[in-house]
């Protein structure tokens, strides 16, 4: 298993999240890349609970994941999957065109496709008996179901986003799963995509990987 | 200038967005980081009113910019960028720890700081009577406030995000530029900076580029 103590890589993750979040946290995209090309890393564990005021300096905003490999200092998921899809064309693939192809649907995941995502999530999930979530829900969905319509035309009957499996899969599906399909409308073709991603061994390796870090909750051995 | 006819650059932009919308339209960082590197280019502009159906094959959400140049077919202003940003070391230092500094920044920008950007813009100006957007204000400048003041202590006294100008700029300081000082606290290192960004020849030319494509609007001129 790519998880080992000695790695170069070092990547930055929570010890402890509310039980919701677990499985859903964003080192998972990276651990999910290093899994495809079999590249060993180690975990720090931080605290989500009282964040170390030190750590703000490796990641302004304080979130994970952040990544160390030598003088390579990264945050930001986006961008790690990405310095770690150079490493390997199985991920990113050499051609300009079909690397420019491949970071194009990358960042369309996180600038296009995420910010919709996350506006549904926080009205359905962290907000959702405030009166403005309730307001805000009716055109929210709309927006989102609009786009995730244009967003299964891309795909067409294609695998993956851009034919063969890449870093912008790892993205965009982490992105998609977070979308609930009972609770709005999104395309079969979509579902299909992101179970095909959930199927694969080395999102299964992420998960459990993730899932394997953190500590007991508390709450989940109390009445 | 860079905008010439025959240049094997091709962006696409509106050629008629209404008056508020004028200098903000993405295609601005495209042709900002074009000028900072003297890269001839040429437009393309198609109607925000009436947007081609065949245009959603070359960019699913019917939006600007897209980009083409020989057989590279970019959308998304982020990745059109790093492409541009990949030719010259100017916008993107070659060494593999400057070159992943500069690309954490320029994500983080586009899923750190634009999606709050955006719900600011959203809640202030396209939503500024409805009711939902009333309610959720004052949470919503909150956590911009709060993220302001972080990316502000990351930027600390450097004029630029990783100390020398680069491709990450061009994105947050687009990014920033959307927020009005008046109606929530930007701190003056990030407004200073905002203002730095502006002051650059290559930022001034590609706004009077993008404000000299678009036709005269019928509301300009009726009473």
């Amino acid at each position: 298993m790519p998880q080992i103590d000695d790695a170069p890589i070092e990547v930055v993750a929570f010890g402890w999240v509310p039980p919701f979040a677990r499985g859903h946290v964003r080192d998972l995209r990276v651990r999910w890349a290093l899994e495809e090309i079999g590249l060993p890393y180690r975990t720090r564990l931080i605290s989500a609970r009282e964040r170390p005021p030190a750590y703000f300096r490796e990641q302004p905003f304080g979130q994970v994941p952040a990544f160390h490999e030598g003088d390579v200092h990264i945050f930001e998921s986006g961008a790690i999957v990405l310095h770690i899809a150079e490493k390997d064309e199985r991920l990113l693939p050499h051609d300009t065109a079909g690397r420019a192809e491949t970071i194009t649907w990358l960042i369309s995941a996180l600038n296009s496709v995420e910010p919709y995502v996350m506006n549904i999530v926080t009205i359905d999930t962290f907000c959702a008996e405030q009166d403005w979530a309730k307001l805000r829900r009716e055109d929210a969905v709309a927006l989102m179901e609009r786009r995730l319509e244009q967003l299964a035309d891309a795909l067409g009957d294609k695998p993956w986003l851009t034919g063969r499996f890449s870093v912008a899969d790892i993205i965009m599906i982490d992105v998609l799963r977070n979308l609930d399909p009972e609770a709005l409308t999104v395309p079969t073709a979509l579902t299909a995509y992101v179970a095909r991603g959930m199927a694969r061994p080395a999102f299964k390796a992420a998960l459990a990987a993730q899932l394997a870090d953190f500590i007991p909750d508390e709450g989940d051995t109390t009445p």
